[in-house]
């Protein structure tokens, strides 16, 4: 009986959270949508707000948070031009998201630390 | 005045929401967690309950959970050896992070199907 025995099946969670994580790869798109949230609307600011990413690597991923519509960019025609970024009402309901994560980290580092 | 702002600092979240990336990075770990915790103590069970690893990833990823103490390794010494894995207790504590982004994942589907 053992033997026949198939895997359980956890496709109803592995699924929608997969969805997520294809959204919010990788381990910049989260720390710039916090960025933009808290005020940082240009692209220097948002740089200079994240230890360690590149111009190129932020340029990629605020294109593709804008093609998740989590984000917008405004070009201001000024003189020179200025390029702004928003986060958009919907990058809102990544809230719940982050503040798991935040807590969790918070929790590991003292948990790392004590051990 | 403008032109002298500096960016609003946002380390206070970034920080630890980068932890918790460092120790969940990519697509895979979250998913490997799930398998485990429902009852997929194999790792042909839990290969199997997740469309699209290989092996050899996730055999890597098995080691780097197991190093951050999510999960357990047992080997049973049996003919054949039998190699067991179990969620640590540890694990659960990604429970708040996973159902935050189960949701997002079932709203996101729905959103992107209205549209």
């Amino acid at each position: 009986m053992a033997k026949n025995k198939v895997y359980c099946n956890c496709l109803e969670t592995v699924k929608p959270v997969r969805d997520t994580l294809d959204v919010i790869n990788g381990k910049w798109k989260l720390p710039i949508i916090i960025s933009i949230s808290v005020g940082n609307d240009r692209f220097t600011d948002i740089q200079e707000s994240i230890a360690g990413i590149t111009p190129k690597v932020l340029a990629k991923e605020l294109k593709e948070l804008e093609g998740h519509k989590l984000i917008s960019r405004t070009v201001i025609q000024d003189y020179p031009v200025k390029v702004c970024y928003k986060a958009e009402p919907y990058a809102d309901t990544l809230t719940p998201i982050i503040y798991a994560m935040k807590d969790w980290g918070l929790n590991h580092r003292e948990k790392i630390f004590r051990e």
